[in-house]
């Protein structure tokens, strides 16, 4: 049976590059390094409407730059195929019609080696594109480059849910040696005063149109905990009745959680010898020592009732690491699951490992105008019914997340690498 | 065919009331009013899972004065009967488990007879109770008074659901017979400083739970619409395109709106003479005057969009009426629809004729703690998901809200007496 | 609460009736009596979408006769209400649009007392139609008077199935007196030669067009179990993991098995003092003797795998009781449940009791082309996918069936008074 | 973009072949033969439940010979993967749970050539088994090279269908060169006495259980139309209406109509041009001369009361062809599609082309018993609900049917070749 000889690189991290070009083939090639562990089959598959197949997510990426910068600026360009308009378009209104999504994993041409063509297609006219820089277009390549990083996340996100829908358990990358990682410091809470603070993206560098603009937030007195919660306290929560009380959960939470049978967080496996859990190294051993990954936000919600505490909101999240250098293990860590916190002072894990649910609705920022045209509808017509994630995860692409960014997703959702920081009122 | 012969009393404003006791009667006598024109076939059917048989009101309510004021404080008191904890408790998990909510309508027994017979039971043990009023109890009996307030406007909406679903189009009351309204004035936005100002519920009177803490926000400097957005102003939108453009939607709201094939506000009806409306007081031609209701916050935050506005946030809303009358077109008026705005200066319509969409979504205040118990369940478990409305509506029993009052229902609900009101950053 | 007093009058034997109007009185009369035990709300409620208000039968029968009869043949005849044909229309797509079925329950317009005055409007203009006897329309009257008396059992069916959904387990009436029945006599199989025989009405008597034309059916040798299938011997089946074994059954009734959870017959509740069944006659503890009642096809095959046996074919059914008199408990008998067999030779309960499943899929017989015109709707073209019943129950009016009378259900329904006799191959 | 070359060859008549072995062989090389034009990509999508992935297919039926052959027969054998079973197992109650069927194209592992290793792991064990011959197993093996056959011909269907859910409209095969087909003959009908006749499987030869015992049936006189119902044919039925008028459908077959919105049938693409049909050989312009293909149940039985006419019952056409030849357009004619009728006398197209709805639903013949053990499981347990289809079709293997060969698929189904062949009574 196929099966990945090695450990997948990690995304290099882009900031290092110099040029343009180089930081346009950094992003690309990290993308193919991430589908070389995959045969075909596996990058074909779709295993249920929120993921797509690797193809997909190869071929929609390029597809962003053949739509956004290379027709409207690159004379002469040639599209590849006319019709991938159709089969690759994501969710883009203004741009036409497009492949249901839940169809996706129906496309079985163009091939992964067509899709790879494209690829390569596209890639020559970005370096001619390129060969001076992107004046005028820096924003827009930033874009195509962000874009491009989410959808690796995204692989490995798919990747993993469609590994543990089939009862072989493969690994998409191989075991690491370390033995059961050390009992993770006790859980301490870090006491910030609030005030009139700001948050939001400020200053040149790229950031999502939904991190601005920066604005004042009042924030009462908080404190945050100290590390994610773990695997053995989560243990704890549900050996405490935390999936059969309905006095902790939300009321929508409650009733996801009954009609679909939730047990455990989404990738724990029971069995004779206690609980496992299936992650992008195969299904492993439990380990109480690593942070819990994979709940959803109704989850997480029910677990800070049962722990007396709450959910961070965002403003308190992004004020707590204002000025803090963005560390933390991502994806170029080779980990590819989140790492048991290491002792110190301190908050640590706030960046990397895994996205920390927070309690705030996602919503547009006062002041709030999505940009014009299509790629106004990257961000703002999301802004209704989801949650705020923070602080990027151990798949996250290197230099990707900032203080300011804004990941967001259902509160039923838990294919994500989302894991759970407590919060308390501090006055 | 049974019809209503008159007017229905509007729910008496129970500040003016001497009494508990009396504070009491008024508002249960009040409910009872509301039922009388309806046939006992009326009061039985369910119309969809999120509405409830007038019946069950009457008999839900009743249970909520003998589960947490009766059994707990009168000594001696004799359930009418033990059957009816399962039958009527909506979603009080403490409380055990209930009818599952969309089978309410398979209850005919016990009739309505029975639930009047029910509720003269629980009246009169009330009676006993409150006969020195309701020292130490205050807050609780508040809360039940309230909590029928609410089943009131409820009982209406359902029954206008109910009744648009039949051919036939039946009227709760009959038509008034006032001819078609004057043009409302143009509509102009009044600008506010904002800045860092407080919200929330302070002070002696009853509020509900989540109304408070009160607390700090700042507000960038804003503008509110000075009158409700019109049937006429939405023709406006739909002959634009409204429904058929999805660059105005969020994405949740297109695809329903394409799922639910919407084309009109929820009781819109076209004929060959253009369009009518189902309202309470049957189906009538549309009046371009009155404020449109009836729409989701999906189509509310379209129509902002296409009106290059938005929608108000709660605080700015709850800023802006800071100290004014609590006045308004409540149920009382006996109007039983939204009146259209007349001319004069400052804001109109911020009470009463119809709930108004904002785009806070509804979550907890900071420093929110949701009682003990099962009354704790009241409001705080549905914090996810759903969006604020503010100020009562037409069908609001008088004396109910505040302008801290917080009304929250699903961006895709539509049964709601539920309205429009411009904002925008005055920056 | 509301309570039947006493027992309903079973629907009159109307074959006893000297001319067309009292026989037409007769069956409209039954209907109504069905009726009086049952309050307003119980009249209106729809407890799923195979079944239909009791007030809905009432007016529909009434609206076939206005249509079929009064319409087109009383000069002068002005409709009750013009709007009633869409909501009364059942399926004749011939003759318009209808009300959907799943939301007959949400007419609460006209009333119960509205319907009965629609009946009484009919009635006086069909007293004038058949005053003179029925000459030249005698095939159409009886249709209409067979079409409600399937509706005075639909009645009884439907109403068991609103009350099974009430925690209150309200009874239709009261219970029977009669203590613990005696065992049920051994069952035994009789043989019959086959070979080439008739079937299919033949004659100058009413008949519903899908029961001819009367043809040849070649059948070998069989035998027939002398009488029904008992609950203890169902108990015995449960018992032996008849719910939890799939080589016994089809594999759509048991991917319907698991989908729904079946684990007893539809009426059975399982409590700590054992077996009970909900019937007309309330909640009562199961009684061994009295045949297995409200079993799907599905269930009546698996228990015939299970017994070694199988289900007899409609021919095998009607071959063996042709030239018997069609005597048995029938509505008339005022049981309304279906009674223990009596000790004796020959077949017992082939008539009455409860209809038998046959494994014949329900089609058409060779050479059978339905009525043209609207009428021509009424059985033909439900020839797919359902199974064939036969013999009548309990519940059904007198004078009802006959030995070729084709009742038909689909293979997963269960809330008809269905149940079980065996057969065998005897070669 | 990948493209087969040329093609494919017609899976071999096996009848030809004189050893057990060399028939194995023959027919498992056809199998693989078939998906040669494939990417593994496209096999390993699955387009709709009905329908499974090719490599699924692939493995399965080897899953069958080392399942139903090997394990048990053959000293020694080691099996291939013990998790296979899970995946692999189709419906096989008695051996076990199994990959839920909806969720086959999830199984990204094992790879397509993973599935050829467990290709030639088994067919060098049935070499080695069939060595000797089959004495004594031979029922056993003409079973699974039957079932083999059949999923063949599930492969092409389920290609089809999977290539028609891709806007790009991929060929499976390519197109053939010649031009617009000659007019079809005017269709005739021909008479049959009927009488007492015999039907079902009789002598040596291999014959699925569901095709036994043979039985006697009486027929009265009938016709049969000598020729396949065209596109141009079906082209009238449309444009008279056909899919708009409820009167010529059943009640199912009508609100499966409407609820799919059905026009056309399932491969028929409206353009500019006018109408095109997916094929295995693409998107090509109708061609009216050839037989209608990919029509339900539903569409046949309407057709046929449009055309005044009805469809066969299986007897009727069974007793037609008893004693001819079974020649007709089967797989070796490398058509892939049905071929238009050429003239002359008597019935054509009786065998392959498409096969032909019956009006007979699948049921057992009178003293028909499913073998004992997991076997009996293949055909008996299937008999609800469906509906008989005879003949063969231009994708069935060469040498696969017989005249007693009963398919059988539900009335609402439409990706099988199924035609229609109009009867009428003849009295
Ligand atoms: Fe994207
Ligand atoms: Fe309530
Ligand atoms: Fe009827
Ligand atoms: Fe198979």
């Amino acid at each position: 049976m196929t099966q990945a000889e090695g450990p997948p690189k990690g995304a290099a991290d882009i900031a290092a590059q110099s040029t343009a070009l180089n930081r346009y083939r950094a992003v690309r090639q990290a993308t193919e390094a991430l589908t070389r562990a995959l045969t075909p089959e596996d990058q074909q598959a779709q295993s249920m409407p929120d993921a797509s197949p690797a193809k997909w997510h190869l071929a929609h990426t390029t597809w962003f730059f053949e739509t956004f910068l290379l027709e409207p600026r690159l004379a002469g360009y040639k599209v590849f195929d006319p019709r991938f308009a159709y089969l690759f378009n994501s969710y883009y209104e203004a741009l036409g019609p497009r492949q249901p999504r839940p169809q996706r994993g129906l496309l079985t041409r163009p091939s992964v080696d067509d899709v790879l063509a494209y690829r390569a297609h596209v890639d020559a006219a970005m370096a001619r594109l390129l060969a001076d820089g992107a004046e005028g277009f820096e924003a827009l390549l930033d874009l195509g480059l962000a874009h491009e990083q989410q959808h690796q996340e995204l692989i490995l996100m798919d990747v993993l849910h469609l590994f543990s829908c089939s009862p072989l358990n493969p690994a998409y990358a191989p075991p690491r040696s370390a033995g059961p990682a050390a009992p993770p410091p006790a859980l301490r809470f870090h006491r910030f005063e609030g005030g009139l603070v700001e948050i939001g993206h400020a200053g040149d560098g790229f950031a999502f149109d939904n991190e601005g603009p920066r604005h004042k937030v009042w924030l009462e007195p908080y404190a945050l905990a100290d590390r994610l919660v773990t695997n053995g306290e989560w243990l704890a929560f549900m050996e405490d009745g935390g999936y059969a009380r309905p006095e902790l959960w939300l009321a929508e939470g409650w009733a996801r959680a009954r009609e679909e049978d939730w047990r455990a967080p989404l990738y724990w496996r029971e069995g004779e010898g206690g609980w496992s859990v299936m992650s992008l190294r195969g299904l492993r051993p439990l380990d109480p020592a690593q942070p819990v990954s994979h709940v959803s936000f109704y989850e997480a919600d029910a677990y800070a009732t049962w722990a007396g505490a709450r959910l961070p909101t965002e403003a308190e999240w992004e004020h707590a690491v204002a000025g803090k250098p963005i560390a933390g293990a991502f994806l170029p860590s080779g980990r590819l699951e989140a790492a048991p916190a290491v002792g110190g002072e301190g908050l640590r894990q706030m960046f990397g490992d895994l996205w920390e649910w927070t309690r705030s609705a996602y919503g547009p920022y006062p002041g709030f105008r999505p940009a014009a045209g299509a790629v106004g509808e990257y961000n703002g017509k999301f802004m209704a019914g989801q949650f705020v994630l923070r602080g990027g995860a151990c798949v996250t692409p290197g230099g990707h997340v900032r203080a300011s960014y804004r990941n967001f997703f259902y509160p039923q959702q838990r294919w994500m690498f989302s894991g759970v920081r407590l919060a308390r009122d501090a006055a």
